[in-house]
C-alpha cells in the first residue's frame, strides 16, 4: 500500500457564501453563537456532516477569524469536528499555529467540546471557550462525548482560558434533536462493532 | 479578512523515503516502535518539528498504513501532533474515517498521548494504542501533556482499545532529551504569554 503524504480539511462549498450573507452583528457572545448554531443547522440541511458548528473570533480586533462545521464523513477524517476545523482554519488564515499572537481569541461552539476538542483547546492559543448545548444534551441524542477529566472546565480556567456555558442552549439543542429525528447517522466505531 | 476554506496536513519531504529505506521488519510491537522512535529522532535532526513520531499498523493484515511526525510549527497547525498526523493519513490512505473497517489497527507512538491525542483515539477506530516514553518523561523535558482523566488508560480499555506502555521507553526518552539539549523550541501558548 502506498502511504499517504498529505490530507486536507476543507469546508463544504456552501459555508463561506452562507457566512458572507450573514448580516447580523457578531459583537456579543450571544450573536456569535447564533452564527455557530445556524452553521450547525445548515450543515444538516445540506447533508454535509453532523449537527455541529463553531467559529473563532478575535475579541480584541472585533473580527471573525474562521468558521467550522463537522465534516468527519465528508472529509473522511475522524478529527474533523467543527471545533478542530475552525481552529485549524483560523491558524491557516493567520499562518500561525498560535492564535494568541492574533489578539484575544475565542472559540465559539454550538456544543460542549468532546474529549479530543477539549484537549486541543489549550494548544491552539485561544483565551476563551463558549458553548451552547451541554454534554448531556448531546448524549441524550446518542452522541459520544468521550472521557474528559472531572475538572475539565476548571483545568481550562487555570490555564487562563475563560469558559462560558449554555449560550443559546435551547437553539443548539433544537438542531441536535432535529438531526436525530431525521435519522441522521451517529457515526462512531463502536456502533459498527456491535 | 478573507476566511480560509481549507488547510492541509503534510509530511515533511524526507519522511516517506526514510520509511521506504527502513528495511527492518514490523512484525512485533517492539519493531514498530523502533520505527516510530527513529521518526521522532529524524524529525529533530531534519529540524522539521518536535521529537515525536507515530505510525498506524494493521495487525490483521500485517501492513503499515501510515506514519506521522509532529509538524505543528511547519504546518502552522496546533493539532499536528505525530499521532493526529498518522491517524489522519491512515484514514486518507483508506478513504475511510473509521480505521476499524480496515482490520485490527494499532496506533504506535513514541510518547504517551497528550490530552488531545488521547481524546482522538476512540474516534479513529483503532483497537490498540502503544507508546514509548511516559508522560513524566515528556514533562521532565518541559513538554505539556495537558489534562487527561485519572483513569484515561482504563477508559480506553473499556472501549475495547488495548494499551501497552514503556515499549522501547529508554530509546524514546533519549530523543526527547537530545531535543531539549539542542535547545529545541518547546512551543506552547503559555510560554509566549509569560
Amino acid at each position: 500500500m502506498k502511504l499517504a503524504k498529505r490530507c486536507e480539511l476543507e469546508l463544504p462549498n456552501w459555508v463561506l457564501p452562507f457566512v458572507a450573507e450573514w448580516k447580523q452583528p457578531l459583537d456579543t457572545v450571544d450573536q456569535r453563537m447564533a452564527l455557530a448554531v445556524a452553521l450547525s443547522g445548515a450543515n444538516i440541511d445540506r447533508k454535509t456532516g453532523g449537527p455541529f458548528g463553531a467559529l473563532v473570533y478575535d475579541e480584541q480586533g472585533g473580527r471573525l477569524l474562521s468558521v467550522g462545521v463537522n465534516v468527519v464523513t465528508q472529509a473522511g477524517m475522524s478529527l474533523a469536528h467543527a471545533e478542530m476545523v475552525a481552529l485549524s482554519l483560523a491558524q491557516a488564515g493567520l499562518a500561525d499555529w498560535n492564535l494568541d499572537a492574533a489578539g484575544r481569541v475565542q472559540l465559539v461552539s454550538s456544543c460542549e467540546p468532546c474529549a479530543m476538542c477539549f484537549g486541543a483547546v489549550p494548544w491552539s492559543g485561544v483565551r476563551g471557550l463558549v458553548w451552547g448545548a451541554r454534554r448531556q444534551d448531546a448524549e441524550e441524542c446518542g452522541f459520544d462525548e468521550g472521557n474528559k477529566p472531572v475538572d475539565w472546565r476548571e483545568s481550562l480556567e487555570r490555564r487562563g482560558i475563560a469558559t462560558r456555558a449554555d449560550i443559546r442552549r435551547e437553539d443548539a439543542v433544537d438542531v441536535l434533536k432535529r438531526y436525530v429525528h431525521s435519522d441522521g447517522a451517529i457515526y462512531h466505531p463502536e456502533s459498527k462493532r456491535s
